[in-house]
């Protein structure tokens, strides 16, 4: 999508052929700033401290950072080394590992020598299919909004969003995001309800600042205001994103969301997760009890980073000193709470059914 | 409470015999100022700026306000315009009337020149009342940890708590925490989870600043967190506080309450709120329906306010400049989710039989 006019994904192949430039989303929302990514190495610490996050893009870095990886060493040996290193960085995403077995289906029948050119077209691919998926996600949710518009006759159309799903944490358009940027673009008057989503404050960095670069009218909001909106009629749709999803339809997203689909379920709100196929874990079925969960550090809740008043990044306490926090990462929302689930082949029940039907096999 | 090992209250007459002496609680947990009141518009600004919040200590406040407004003139008119300006303050806290009515019914039958001293006479009588108040709401609530503790057989009872309802938000004591206080010191080991309690953080900045300041084991969390952690059997018991409850056991509490009692329901954890009779509003049933939410300035969610690495408090941005965000202050929890309420007079159903059953008439 656009930033300051200009065309951009959150990732793709520098100028030079070989290197991977990424948008640094650590200095979002207050600066715009590109990286060059050289080594496996510069690859794994984008993924592990965010400056490339979001399900799909983690995917595309993994990809990508392999490439980087086989560059000076592209045997078996560097191939495990390497995918050993990137899947350790996030241990939530599926996507992770699901780029790399990608990426090891592709080069591992391949003499060493051939690896690295079929790295880069693969990782490539991935890249691509990622945006076709996104825009496809896109014209699925597009049919949720639609009849809403149509019944709301010109009033806008609210929808809550949590964390970041739009294009940021894909390659291109987002997936919470993606029917949004659809129903904008055709004229049809949407409004977003962005969760701040403490403790990285991806809604307030991210989101905020997507949905501002492309004009989407937008609202923030803490993340505990959500189920009184809702109680009071301010919200017509939940799109939120998916960082794993079982083969029952559990979600396993954002730290949070599984209040806002609580609070949606009660107030009988539609409540739709929008993620790419690969998102899905078949070999999981119970979320709660099987999704290992992040843990991060502890200072993302005791600190906190945003722009001072000098204009310079500044870090502040907001707790009394040595203060003990814990900070999972992402929570799991049962299949019973979500009304459905929006993939790229369309809209689904959240259910091992639902799934399995457009997905069979 | 203690801090730094000497006994305080929130609130208390100066040593001058006259003004009124309040801890600055914009200031913490970085800073332990306290501030003296000399006027009626101080006394406001002091409640308005929340340098005093919880609904007991906004009561209490108001009620020695309206003393400082007395002092230059104690005539009717001044008064209603003492008593208005107060009011104003705080639109949602229903105590504040509440000790605003106390204090009317006790001055306004008097002459005007019997009036000032009557006045201090029963604004320390509101301070006194509330300390005695929440040591019984402590006990009450003791009732509900003691079986618990037992059940756990040694290991350590996990309490999650929502904002500050702790020994600042009344005069002393606390009301959510007041049985935590109680059961800690009788040695039942006791944790509480604490919820930052974004916009305004009272659960990092105050919460965390009094169980360390008394010692009682805490965590900081996210507010996204508690849903997680009660699906992994990690909470055992909610307390919260309460600004307004409605006749009919409705809870207005922080933004956010709400959801955290979602989550609760989902998981079979008891949830409760800990508020003195002043709290119930009982000229309103239905609290969605009927109890006004105040909102806040939108810079609380765009900005936050810390301790910089130099030492100073210091705000930082959040979000992009100019982003849009509203900021509601409170949410109301249905009774059909509170397991119960806790008050002064015992534990009770929450809906209109129960509340009827502890205050007859």
């Amino acid at each position: 999508m656009n930033v300051n006019g200009q065309a951009y994904r959150t990732i793709r192949l520098h100028a030079d052929g070989w290197s991977v430039e990424i948008i640094d989303q650590r200095r979002l929302p207050h600066e715009f700033v590109l990286i060059r990514l050289t080594t496996l190495e510069e690859a794994a610490e984008a993924i592990g401290t965010m400056a490339v996050r979001g399900a799909p893009l983690i995917g595309a870095a993994a990809a990508y950072g392999l490439c980087l990886g086989l560059r000076p060493d592209a045997s078996d040996k560097a191939m495990r080394t390497g995918s050993d290193l990137l899947l350790k960085t996030r241990p939530t995403a599926v996507n992770l590992r699901w780029a790399l077995d990608e990426m090891g289906k592709a080069l591992l029948p391949l003499p060493p020598e051939k690896r690295l050119e079929a790295a880069y077209r693969r990782a490539a691919e991935i890249c691509d299919n990622d945006v076709e998926t996104n825009r496809r996600i896109g014209g699925h949710g597009l049919k949720l909004i639609e009849p809403m518009a149509k019944k709301k006759k010109g009033e806008r159309v609210n929808i809550l969003t949590h964390c970041n799903a739009g294009w940021l944490a894909g390659v291109d358009w987002g997936m919470a995001l993606a029917p949004v940027y659809l129903a904008h673009d055709a004229g049809i008057p949407v409004h977003v309800w962005v969760d701040e989503t403490r403790p990285r404050n991806q809604g307030a960095a991210l989101t905020a600042w997507e949905l501002k670069n492309h004009g989407v009218p937008h609202t923030l909001i803490a993340d505990n205001a959500g189920g009184h909106l809702m109680q009071h009629g301010q919200v017509d749709l939940c799109l939120v994103g998916a960082d794993r999803v079982t083969a029952c339809g559990d979600v396993c997203n954002k730290i949070g969301t599984y209040l806002k689909a609580l609070a949606a379920h009660d107030n009988g709100v539609p409540f739709y997760a929008a993620f790419p196929a690969s998102t899905i874990d078949w070999r999981i079925a119970d979320g709660v009890a099987e999704i290992p969960i992040e843990q991060r550090d502890a200072r993302e809740v005791t600190h906190l980073r945003g722009l001072g008043p000098d204009g310079h990044s500044i870090e502040i306490a907001l707790a009394p000193a040595d203060t003990h926090a814990v900070n999972y990462g992402f929570d799991v929302t049962p299949a019973r709470l979500m009304t459905g689930l929006i993939t790229e082949r369309g809209l689904v029940q959240a259910s091992a059914e639902g799934l399995r039907k457009l997905f069979p096999g």
